[in-house]
């Protein structure tokens, strides 16, 4: 299988009310490094994956709303502990739509996807399926 | 599937008795990053694959015999070449052991677990497998 | 000059309210990976420039009022913008402030620290004097 | 699965004559980093996924075509665009027909080999089959 | 003394037509991940070093008459061998010039500036100097 | 000032016979990625700091006695602590006597030197000086 990675990075705010967080109960944030692999069967007549220009404008427009935010206030999120693996599946689901609603030319090709989010230089999180 | 992957190190001495290990045969050592990434289905009502407070503490333990040690002196290696894979795999056990008995608050989540050590900035080996 | 660099990090939340700042103006967060470096003109008859468990600790306790803050509440930065270079500077204060009151055995003999901030993979901060 | 993931690299010129490629269409160059990460089930009686010297000059041998050159002129290019991806594909090929042709001493044991390229510290490609 | 130092990357062709470099005399290339680093005095009223926006804004303008091209036929570097270092020593002039033009609000503050450019995994080179 | 930085790695064992250094007095082992910075005043006409050939070959010669090696066995250590920053020293100390010796062609521009030993992904320590 063929696979092509792309990054970008988010600096954002949350808090994790909830006793099992300890120290990371408060407000507080982080800098997630994010990786995007696209995974395919073969590569087309231009020798590609997915056109990769695309593929970093797309990550970037899933990330955009994440973008300097404090997590606690995106209506979306309302309920949830945005946690590193929590924004991976979260990230996965509006590269995943995008994906399938043909953002990506010729994006019937790409057969899996993976985000994954680089929270320290100690610990990462990721989300990988099928699309 | 979501991942959580967690980073610790150790520094050990060992040799290589037997010729295939070239320069290598004599008592020399490593470092070894050790990268342990946990795999489960969904997360949890926290959002968590593990809590990842535990998963770097039940690897802390798993690596604690092993940490600065000559490991052609532990009991539990004689005969064995203590090669980077072989460790990969052996530390693989260890946390298996752990999570199946329940070292991990509501491990039976895990389904896969892979252990990843880092010998130089070159070369690294992994051992991979469900739980 | 010898040098010995150690590693910590912390994950805090803070805004930049002015306009200079654009999208970062709101309150979002950072990973800092904070590298602190000791400088001595030679090692000790331990072949040390610094005991780096010390090292270690007291960067530790040097980070440990920012972890996993809201530095936007910290009574000590009000007024200011915590940006990264702030922080390292900040930092270097509180590690000179020790290694001066003696938190360092033998400390008398670090000539010149450095306090690194990386943010991201895509930029850093340091503070760099005499002690 | 054990892996075992060894690491090189190779500074090529090439061009994409395509206006799909946009300004990377004109003569330009890259460095790819290659890891090449070999998967058996088992490790042999030395404890070895494969011999780790062996499979260092392997690659070294699959690159050296392509190391310092014009891709433009490699005739077996010809008509193909050498992206990161096709260039894992191609690397991929000439280690697994060394592999079958028994290069690694008991390299039956090899199950599926993976090639990755970064070309970049923000874009990564990769091939990964079974052999 | 308080720095702040940004990232960006290249892809170029280039040959070095003398015996002395060997096998890369010919036609080949690189990706080069380039560093530039910005010391002053003291971060001024808004906890900055410069404005990292505008920093990255005159590397990227700096960067681009280098990016996706072949350096044999930049008029600019005829005669010359567009080695690792050279092109610091280049992008170094290009950023210096544009900082005592005024290209940095304030940039008067900057008192020092390193370009580094890394080549691979295995080797980099640098230029450092008063502003 | 220009610079040039090469990177290669070795993997040792030694014991450090004091109890100041708790866990690590025992024999254990270290992989050292190893960085040799060289500094001239201005590139030569070939675009150069140093021959970059040469300086990968001179750092090899340097490591040579050291590579896979117990350095409490090695006669020159005796009564000596093989720590990172004494191990920076020695071969830093190699480096400069070969680069004085006429080891690289034209080095008398070298004006100075940097070794690095990264001992882990945590601490690394160096020794700099003129030459």
């Amino acid at each position: 299988m063929y696979a092509v990675e792309v990054r970008d990075h988010i600096m954002i705010a949350h808090s994790f009310p909830s006793p099992l967080f300890g120290p990371a109960q408060g407000m507080h944030g982080a800098t997630f490094t994010v990786d995007a692999a696209f995974f395919t069967n073969d590569i087309d007549e231009h020798g590609l994956v997915v056109d990769i220009g695309l593929a970093i404008e797309i990550l970037a427009e899933v990330l955009s709303p994440l973008r300097y935010k404090n997590l606690d206030e995106v209506p979306e999120f309302a309920g949830k502990f945005t946690t590193t693996e929590f924004l991976s599946g979260h990230i996965f689901k509006g590269m995943a739509d995008r994906i399938r609603g043909g953002a990506l030319k010729d994006g019937g090709r790409v057969k899996r996807l993976r985000i994954t989010l680089h929270e320290s230089h100690m610990a990462r999180g990721w989300f990988e399926a099928e699309i």
